[in-house]
């Protein structure tokens, strides 16, 4: 069923003379099938087919891009067992993960087409015209949201579903009326492909305009970067390192006409403990949060990599059980050797550093890809000191600081980078003084989490999955629920429209 | 009554050497009043006091910030007299036009204050836990928006009170509770000057945190450039040329933290004017674009510097009839002597292209810095070859396209740029065919007038004054009305916090 070539409307097309595989981590061995990476006549063809369809997709109707959204997510489910398998042939990750993630896929395709099946979410506004007013008379001034076009998706390696080819940045910009091109994830471009075909057959069967959708093979950095710099891309969603993030915000900044770029990027999601709560169940907080660790083998970004707390013996206590706890469960394998390379190698500079103490590691056998889970510890003093100890490691991996007093604290949080999420484990008698905790941290996150873990991004209205620079490269947006929409679109003014030409949410 | 001295915090202060003066275009001399420039010291002291501002500022109750902003209206108005003589003496605009503008600026002072007094308008979305979902629980996350930190203004040279000091970016920023550093027009020096002068003794009165506002002096291009590059500054407001937006917006993407720049620069605002509109009140048209192209000098962002239209004899007599009204029409001065040079410019390089044919310019004489009114035309298909046909001309002057036939008036539009307005003057009969027309336009622009004159801008809610590029930098937003508030908060989400930590708005 896999061809391994580029989607490019409802034509298979596979031109370039590059070639690549996918890997299985676990087998830790090639898959077999061959990509074939896009050429740039084919990038070109991808955009060039969804300008034109923008000039229908634009203006359709709300119910029938909900029921484009509705036959994707039945398409994806019509894979069956297929897009399980692949999926986890290509990340290492177990089937129920898989599953799983198909379940919150489908679930945001189907969130999104609810949401569009009537124009109230274009934010419709009516001022009516005041003729007699003084000095000057009031035109009438209706304002709608309205999409601002083609979009370039490119997929996340940790999220082969939910994040990447019809994940939420798709979703959210088809339902805006933006037609997509992604750049598949070259770690799964199986699953890439699988689920493409499906967007395109269920555009198909929608009639859909064709090239409202496109998939593009790419192992390297040139389709994405063709994509980022083409004319008639409007937009760009990216989840990933900071680094790719970086590079294509960039390069779209510099573009002739520069265009607004969504990237979800790196974050460290601190968590702090106090010391009330770690004398009340620090290690109840040590198990909860060795799991938090090394869920799905700590490869999410909104994986807790720092835990800051005041000194004292209950921390000291709880740095130990946790470090513990964290080694004592079964190591994983990673998404793919260059990942596990790269967790490897920066765990490493980490322990490294003199400022860092190692807490614990995992000590069994490791098989090939696996990432041997870790705690390390530093002073609050030491972490100010050292801008390198900010960093992310992707990975099952976390350092406890260790705060000389609730000021060293606070300076702690405020020297951090922008974060998605921050986390406060408090108990009751707390929260009379936390004011300050609370207003310190809410200004360097874009979520905070009491008494929780940060890991498990709810798909809801209130979701905020994004964050200061550079959890994020435009706090103004959430990547994650109905809100993400507003990426894709930007408000216009109808003045002094005639009733005949106005769209119907316009004119009630 | 006006020193001269930067505006830092409640401090006056002039450490630079630096200075310059304002100019009188109507009596053509510099006024005597000398400006100092702000030193690097000084800009730096500006952004660390709003930085210091914001701990407290950001979290302050929206009756409270209200109240500011009532304060700074009244203040405006209390300085009376001696603001309208200065706003004139630097623009060489009439009293009228002062005053107007004046109510323009407090009017949307009072419109902010209204809008923050409750927190409504800070999308609070609550999404409440459902503790048994299978197969997990949903958590409670509740969402509000909040302000993102310090903001840099440059106001504007054509409107110094409505779009500068305290216009609408300075307007919206503090109600959205980011304080506000403004690098004060060297044109208006003066009028910035007071108006800053106002918003401080405001502050004071209404007990805000010092710093919550800052008047820097500039005439060079360094105070500006390192405001956008100061760490403390989290987004930037402009409002002139695609040149000076585009440096800025460079300068911001070029940052280690990249920061959001919403620019409102260059417009065209093209006027398609149908076949029937031409035959049934071509004349009447005639008079009234005379009248737009003409207001305030020609020196408005919405100025109709482009008409578009069909060939055939009912355009050839309303294009001559365009000519002589606009060439009719009193000469007026512009904003200064650089303005005035720059339109005779760029007016000349536009009528020496061998494509184009004047129509008719102002033949009366001409004091000083006063503009010749220009009506120049050319044909579709020259329009389309020669894109240096498509820049704006700041100033009385506007072209008129005779297109061949429908589809290369189409043409004419998709070749455009983005733009702040688009216009269409047609009949009753047109509707029914009018389709293709209005979705080509509105993907070119922010705001399509039926009927009317693109200058004027309404203040309210469904306003939007922004675009495509460049017409702004970031079409998602708008610079007028209530929605620009959005321009400088971000969402902000709560999961599972205990009531007592919630703002009241998210505990109903």
């Amino acid at each position: 069923m896999i061809t391994g070539k580029n989607l490019i409307g409802y034509t298979e097309s596979a031109n370039g003379s590059k070639q690549y595989n996918t890997f299985d981590p676990v087998k830790n061995q090639e898959n077999t099938a061959p990509y074939t990476e896009a050429t740039a006549q084919e990038v070109d063809q991808a955009v060039t087919m969804a300008q034109q369809a923008f000039e229908a997709y634009r203006s359709m109707a709300g119910e029938k891009r909900a029921a484009f959204l509705r036959a994707i997510a039945d398409q994806i489910m019509a894979l069956g067992d297929t897009l399980v398998t692949t999926y986890c042939s290509e990340t290492g990750l177990p089937a129920g993960r898989a599953q799983g993630e198909r379940g919150r896929t489908v679930g945001q395709l189907r969130m999104f087409a609810d949401l569009v099946e009537n124009d109230a979410w274009r934010n419709p506004t009516i001022d009516t015209a005041i003729p007699d007013r003084q000095p000057m008379s009031k035109p009438d001034i209706r304002q709608l949201l309205i999409p601002i076009g083609p979009v370039a998706v490119f997929g996340a390696s940790n999220f082969p579903l939910a994040y990447s080819t019809a994940g939420g940045d798709t979703a959210s910009a088809l339902a805006a009326g933006c037609p997509v091109v992604v750049k598949s994830h070259p770690m799964h471009a199986g699953t890439g492909e699988l689920v493409g075909r499906a967007i395109a057959k269920a555009a198909k069967e929608t009639g859909m305009p064709e090239g409202v959708f496109s998939n593009l093979n790419s192992s390297g950095i040139e389709v994405g970067q063709q994509l980022v710099q083409h004319p008639g891309i409007k937009a760009v969603g990216f989840t990933g390192s900071i680094r790719g993030g970086r590079a294509l915000y960039d390069l779209a900044a510099s573009r002739p006409e520069p265009i607004p770029v969504f990237a979800e990027m790196g974050s460290i999601n601190p968590v702090i403990i106090t010391e009330n709560a770690l004398a009340a169940r620090g290690s109840e907080i040590a198990t909860t949060y060795a799991g938090s660790i090394t869920l799905g083998t700590g490869q999410f970004c909104t994986n807790p990599g720092l835990i800051i707390a005041t000194e004292g013996p209950d921390l000291d206590g709880f740095i130990q059980e946790l470090g513990q706890k964290t080694a004592a469960i079964q190591a994983q394998s990673m998404l793919h050797p260059n990942i596990h390379t790269a967790y490897s190698r920066n765990a490493s500079e980490v322990m490294e550093e003199q400022a860092t103490q190692l807490v614990a590691a995992y000590q069994g056998d490791l098989h090939a890809n696996q990432a041997r889970a870790t705690v390390v510890t530093v002073s609050g003093a030491d972490f100010l000191a050292n801008k390198s100890l900010h960093r992310e490691v992707f990975g099952p991996f976390s350092m406890v600081v260790r705060c000389a007093d609730q000021p060293e604290l606070l300076k702690v949080i405020g020297s951090l980078e922008g974060q998605l999420t921050g986390t406060i484990m408090a108990e009751e008698a707390d929260y009379s003084s936390m004011g300050s905790l609370v207003e310190t941290l809410q200004n360097r996150v874009g979520r905070i989490i009491f008494n929780g873990v940060p890991t498990g991004v709810e798909v809801c209205d209130a979701m905020t999955h994004g964050g200061p620079y550079p959890a994020s490269s435009d706090s103004r947006f959430t990547a994650v629920g109905n809100q993400s929409i507003k990426r894709w679109v930007r408000p216009f003014s109808y003045q002094n429209f005639p009733e005949a030409l106005l769209p119907d949410i316009l004119n009630p």
